[in-house]
């Protein structure tokens, strides 16, 4: 079943490490078919190199359990859930251990807006979410890992897609998109945005950017008046 | 029409890719013919891998307006044109959001002259425009950013081709040269040298270079007495 | 004899190179077989590039004597053979200069326990040793470095596996695990471990994790619940 | 004339590409031939894309003059004969502007022994020089790059092969050997060695290396007592 979506999630997958934003395999990809409800998902424990579309795990997303695949869907597989629940508007997630995003995560910082990069694609700041405390950790840890992201973006009070992505404390980066591959390209712009933003705070430790070039930026690429591509 | 400008403008802009200074679609670049005062520019948001010398854009540098081309130009074909218009001497402008470069865009620093890889190329500091201002930013982005870009290079009352790139803050690098291979050429050789910096700037915050070094280094390379090439 | 050890001690040298922690020689790993006593080990001063599984040296453990190979073993064979006679668990010990994990020796600073990447394979801090007196290093230093590793690995009170590697004051970093290929596992790992903490410690220097994260995502790659496999 | 000798040299400034330490044609190695007092070196602003061995240029080490060659010699020819003139024990000379070293140039630092990586090759820091005069830069700059490096290594009192680099303040690294291969071995291990110090001194701006790790480190590689090779 999901056939297709099963080789784009593949694709998207075997993306992430083209791009190299993945060691060994520190990533996973996911995409909902919201028409029946399924989710396709890296397999767990599967090198990239020898993985085939097929090695995809089906998952029901109201009741998480596996529906089709020869192997064990992703341990992040309950996270990827939450996400899926609770924003209806996401179509794929990406998690990975990039080393620049991590960064941030473990410093337990946001990754702020000081430039037309990061204004080109997330609508202000990416947030680092709160830690999770010892119950969290010990009784529901990836399901918990998803709630706080929920919690922490809600937080934003913006459309879910114009904050698209975050960084769990002392853990590393989430993002999402309309699909699969969306999730991939705002997974890798957030890690280049990271990159950018460690040079830059060293530099200028008061580095920032006015609201106006945020604003101009976002909704040049984004919404109804929408003009630009590079 | 111009298909040999458009050919180099097209190898200059995959030379950004070999030269690892783009990412995705986060560059262009334009060059100009001053004989029928077209330029010849990179289609907007079309991908690297798939574009053809025959998708570059013809624009009319007085007018503004569309020439030829089945595609859109650049979003930042009002910059691009805004320098041609100011600046007679240049024949090619490149854009790009090269990591370190943009690190002292966010900073809001210039690229300061430390060093004689830099004197090879740039006769002083690189500078970082001014923020440009709200109503700047909302009545007409790129254009402005074009005029930003040459108020600051008039301010250094140099002939534009000794000072070839400056930083627009918050945003990143612009660059310029004879013709376009040229401009590509600024670029890199901009980025590199903004990747020297930091690295000199955290060993030692009070690093600079003698005035003298850099009118050698500089003159050896160009002008009248230039005896130079590596 | 050993062909088949001798083959793998060859694959995981190469994967040295291929995961980009080796430049020129600067790197070796080796193997023991528990059952006849013998070490595989790199020869000395070969290149990758000419190197055959054939030129894999043998070494018997308990007399530190060559038993057959054409080659003289890696200088650093005394090391390896103190590792394998103290800790009965390990079958495989890799010693490299990646640029991150020198960083730390070099620094004299343990590679701090700051994220999950860093918990789902070192259950605690990477150690620095101490510093080696003038009598250890002029006696005998390649014995001392490995009786040094040994000394700070036991302060911890810990299963050896559960601290894959140390990084030896002023020098660089020493790796272990369940066979050649895991040993080199481990060393990619704490170089980029390494490289995330640096960038970490730049952003906030009072960076740390939770005890019960650290728990948590250590043992559920590890031990009787183990369940993880991203 | 001299064509073994315009092959290697050839070989070792390929060389300097594939080890990453030169952007456009920013480097350029020599060799001498002690015996007809003939150096021949990288013709000047040759790409090393279209370079042959036959495009080496020979001049005569006493004189300066060119003797052989379609092209001129390399510009900076004048300050690698003050090297050969000084030190009859050198054979090959190296001068790259690769980013770690040029930071510590530019920072005017030495790169401080730190570690055993660095103590393998060098017998102490690498020094940076001190600035040339205004008269010494305008009267005969690549003379007096010569004269100071020579200056500076004198100054340390130990046979040159045991320091068998420097960096030129504000400019980059030169570096020497037995002959022009293994010129850029020290050119490419000064330059990785920069960077491992860049980071070590970011971790701890305290970090050093007792005298007797350096002394046994460089003397079990070199000298009558070695032993060494990884």
């Amino acid at each position: 079943m999901l056939e297709e979506l099963k080789k784009r999630v593949y694709d998207a997958n075997l993306d992430l490490v083209a791009k190299g934003v993945v060691l060994y395999t520190w990533g996973n990809v996911s995409a909902i078919d919201r028409e029946s409800g399924m989710m396709v998902i890296k397999p767990s424990g599967v090198d990239y190199a020898n993985m085939t579309a097929d090695d995809m795990v089906v998952v029901n997303v109201a009741t998480g359990q596996k529906v089709e695949g020869k192997w064990k869907p992703s341990s992040d597989t309950p996270t990827h859930l939450e996400l899926y629940r609770a924003f209806k508007e996401i179509g794929g997630v990406t998690h990975t251990h990039s080393t620049n995003a991590v960064a941030f995560a473990q410093a337990g910082m946001s990754i702020p807006a000081l430039g037309t990069t990061h204004a080109d694609y997330f609508y202000g700041d990416i947030p680092c979410t709160r830690e999770l405390s010892k119950d969290e950790v010990e009784e529901a840890y990836e399901v918990n890992t998803g709630k706080v992201i929920i919690e922490t973006i809600k937080q934003y009070g913006y459309d879910v897609l114009a904050i698209p992505g975050i960084v769990v404390k002392n853990h590393g980066p989430f993002s999402w998109g309309t699909d699969a591959a969306d999730s991939v390209y705002k997974a890798v712009v957030m890690e280049e945005v990271a990159n950018m933003d460690i040079r830059t705070l060293q530099l200028n430790p008061n580095s920032s950017m006015a609201q106006y070039i945020l604003d101009k930026h976002y909704f040049r690429k984004h919404g109804p008046k929408a003009y630009y591509g590079q």
